[in-house]
């Protein structure tokens, strides 16, 4: 495929983190060009950011529906459609760009209930159109190392997951100017949980992601620890996996001081892995019976597949990012030209196991008969 | 009081660990020495370790009641006596040591069941001597820093704690040349946990002295991964706190390649704190509005009361251990010489806290109904 | 200006590193498209190159001197010459784009001798065309941030400069097939030096921009540990600064194991400041009179003026590369729309200091005189 | 040898850092013990001190001559004498210790010229006393591995050493209640360096210790930054050692924020090694071609043989300046058992090599000639 895939992006105007960070993403290694968008329903806030991106007026739109509708007829049209609007308009929008017969790449949680999330995954079986969901964690090359490891056998069998995610952020009310804030912690826009569904989900994709297993019961604890919040802002939770292993999950969005530190600790019979985001380029191996590894990103081949960069030149979240919308371009192109291509990215089905577990944390948190007293 | 304080010591014969640790931590300062011992049962062994430390044959005993009833007739009788037995022998040694009037230092966790730790309390508050526990990880320098400013109200009201103390050393079945780990890991003398009697109780002790909440009810899931084993070696605790603060707390013995990594977080509304065993010069403080500040043992004067050392020259585990021998010691003497001191070490109290605390995880551990399954 | 900047680019065909970084550099923020190059003299290699970033095969050259002609004429000609070649070549190529009437950002050491460097400083001012100096490093927020806190006072007066840049790489014999390491060891494409060239003149230029100091007097002992190596693959320099301070320059490319390990330490008669490279997102300051002060980018408003994502979500190398590329761009546009715009990026006086670095660090290890002998 | 040492100390009255530190180093393992001492000349001083200690009166002495001669006459005499006193005494105690009759441990730098150091070289061979001198930085078990491993051939040839020991404690004026920056910064107490005598001594004796290689050739810049200091404060040194490697040795009493950062970093042709005082339970090793390799204390055996505790229980500076104690104190039983003892302290032959560095380094800094002019 001679040209760069053309994207539009559906959410991300003015004020939005992650519509930015999708777009950096998508420029880093210069296969994608964003050639239209919807960033907004307001025509005015719409224009700002299409005059920022020097795109033609034309092609920004001020619903999706028209965007799809316009860009089906236009024989330099988009290939791909970047969902990055908050949680509750994934669903919507994601049906009608993959019924308009574009490919989708889609910020989680994928959906606001689980019975849309296998709908979606029902539409994406059925349309066969391509799908990545941005649990964007998953693609740092230290992580897809650390998978490769454990399906090697290097652990042995896991025994004990350790997985947090401690933020800071939201330690304290909500602002008016703070639109990040605001959305997530409105359950119109959020669905039925704030730290877990924005990153507590997070948490629970990188588990599965690394090790292959899957949860297969839990235990909740959610709070909310900020007056007149009524979604979530902190949980903790105990799981256990269909292997037998053992794990916690623990995310909060009151840990003051805390940037985004999310954090995996697996401990198998023979080795251990941790691997902490804000520390991206290291993974680290324990054993009982000799000296720490401390594996380097691109450093004696460590992640070298997904590295752009020599050891020690850092790579961090835009290049993490950038590695699933080169996947998902890559696929595009393969397919257009008729060649085999195998994606790394998180599926629709990852989006389901996300929203599942979004409610079924909900549902444990709710149960009082966990807890004994502490008797003296 | 013009001379050492004169210890004997019932545990800690050859293939000891702990005894050793105990006997340094007492030699650090010179305040006290060691002139007595019951080192073990079998003659020739105790022999063996009472000419390593260059005692009176005489004082070297086989049985701990004679020790007691022999110095209790000396003029140079001994002060205090230092237990450091496994766990199933705390009980009666030091019953008897308090009721042959002698002042004690024990190690944890206090008892295998909370109707001795009871009784025990009752005897030490009846007869008015001397009892110091040794959690000894509570006497760090930087732990101290940590309690004193969050009494001071450093970091607002406390919201979560997350203390975790992994290890890797009990991840394989135990050998018979194993001495520690063979005690441990038999009910006869461990009592009924291994993992959360022999560490998690040290997290829970310093969770609570830490902050100086008190935990009110958990949820608790114990594993014993190694086939064969019947005690816990792994458990995971969901905790909530007497000010409304959630926790968890994590043990494990079979976390490979982990050495002994207690590590506490502390999350107020205004700072959050945390500090590392295995860094144990350090204490972080982070917030949502300034540089995250990385305090030094005696460095601008953190921790300096409990100091030996200028900053930047490492103190470690047998000085932190000193502290609760040499903090006993003062006491012993002050009273002598009829002086007020106030003491910092652990009490009976906490150690009742202790074994409670092992009771009631064993207990919640065996609920199934905290369970949910992950439904898709 | 509503249109990206249109860049093409001499150098960085089949087996570049530093191309392949520039161009990424340029792609991420979106304000630049890279419309024409001259990658290779190899019309095969060249188009290679071409063909992989989609361009127009009218606008791939195989020499840069019709690159420029052919490319003054078009009506979409482009803005700035991106020059990424081996340092041998940057003189002449950078001299040419500026007489075609080109903005240039050109890759370091600027030239390989301080005559060329001078006379392209002269070109530069008196075409009054902008120039930037890839010393990326100094583009990191941390870095920014830390040359403000020192323009601020907030180190007092300085007095010792400590940077290091060790690298593993070039520890044994270049093999053929390592295109990057072949040409920094061969006089003719490198210059005078090899290492103090490749990496001491980024130690050197990032102490002087951050300090805003000037190295006044140095004394340097370089050596060549490869046998059969004819340039440097190591040196350590003592300096002196023209108010007074001392300082270190350490580079070495045979410093096995090591990755990309630039650090500076600077220490103030107040506070002192250290910084990373592989750890770019944080700056640390050090007094005598508090806790150490950690500084995270984006955190607390750290260099939040270079930063585009929030603090916890790791920027790298191509963020900050990104930075320089974004500057010259944002300078392009503000030029042609008449308005005020200060730029950050390192100039042709900047390239100047630096290969003068070279030249009197080469000149001063040629001096036996400074040695005296160990006498016992 | 049934009983333990016994040890009389001169130096060390109140005020006295360094007297602490060794009599808690020699308390530790329980087989020394302090019977006597010359604290200080003011017999007041001196009273307290032997009474904080426990001592009795009569064998605490107001002049070490006195000590030596009353000493030499009891049954129960000193074994062994400990000099504490600031450098400029040490010459003549020991000398006066050696020739009594009592084996001798020092502290750093032995003497404060040559010609003493050499004297006193000559007097221990000549009496066949022991000797050992305190350079305890040595006596950490990660730096007895390193130095293992390295002769071991785990490095290959060694091509690059960098050495480097900042502290701040000096930065400012010295204030008459400082006692220890005092006699430091006093030409008639300190000798004829400060920094170098007190801190880049051991620099050197470490850089020898653990790779066994000598300095040859050195070139040194020694600088007094705070305003009527005397002696140097901060310095720089290039090294050339015999086998051909090349070094940097850097120390500073001026670098503010700095505890204690003795550091050394040494890179041969396979494998390189890193080791910092303030973090002495870890010995990182890389390569070019693995992991990094982090190994720590008492972890799969790495410096077994002189850990006292298992790994991840922190051990420090007493720690290490007690295997200098308990070495000395077995070397003194084994020769009284006539038994075979080889002893690993630094030695009377390595505090030559310490003075001799310092009057080295003096002489070289006072040359102006290494310098040339930073030209452009």
């Amino acid at each position: 495929m001679n040209r760069k895939i053309r994207m539009g992006m559906v959410g991300g105007g003015p004020g939005s983190f992650i519509g930015g960070a999708h777009r950096r993403a998508a420029n880093l290694d210069g296969k994608i060009e964003l050639v239209a968008g919807c960033f907004s329903r307001d025509p005015a806030k719409g224009a700002i950011t299409g005059a920022e991106l020097f795109l033609d007026p034309e092609r920004v739109y001020t619903d999706y529906k028209t965007m799809f509708e316009k860009e089906a007829q236009r024989e330099d049209k988009i290939d791909l459609v970047s969902i990055v609007t908050p949680n509750a308009a994934h669903f919507e929008v994601a049906m009608a760009a993959l019924d308009a017969g574009f490919d989708v790449i889609c910020d989680k949680p994928m959906t606001t209930s689980l019975e849309q999330a296998k709908a979606l995954a029902d539409k994406v079986h059925s349309t066969g159109r391509l799908f990545a969901l941005t649990h964007n964690y998953t693609a740092y090359p230290m992580v897809r190392q650390a998978k490769q490891m454990i399906a090697d056998g290097v652990l042995g069998d896991i025994r004990k997951i350790v997985v947090e995610y401690p933020q800071g952020w939201l330690a304290d009310a909500v602002t008016d100017d703070n639109k990040q804030g605001k959305w997530r912690t409105d359950p119109a826009l959020a669905g039925i949980s704030c730290c877990m569904g924005d990153i507590g989900s997070h948490a629970e994709n990188l588990a599965e992601f690394i090790t292959g297993l899957e949860i297969t019961e839990l235990c909740a604890d959610l709070t909310s620890f900020v007056p007149g919040r009524t979604l979530d802002d902190d949980g903790s939770v105990l799981l256990k996996f269909n292997n037998g292993a053992r794990g916690i999950l623990f995310a909060s969005q009151i840990a003051v001081g805390e940037e985004n530190a999310l954090r995996i600790r697996i401990y198998g019979t023979k080795n251990a892995l941790e691997w902490a985001q804000e520390d991206p380029e290291t993974l680290t191996m324990r054993s009982n019976t000799g000296a720490r590894q401390v594996m380097r990103r691109n450093w004696a081949g460590a992640g070298a597949a997904w590295s752009r960069l020599p050891a020690g030149h850092p790579e961090g979240f835009f290049e993490a990012f950038g590695n699933l919308y080169t996947d998902i371009a890559n696929a595009i192109a393969a397919r257009a030209d008729g060649v085999e291509y195998t994606t790394s990215y998180p599926t629709v089905d990852d989006g389901v196991r996300g929203v599942a577990f979004i409610e079924n944390v909900v549902k444990s948190s709710k149960t009082a008969s966990k807890w004994i007293k502490f008797e003296v």
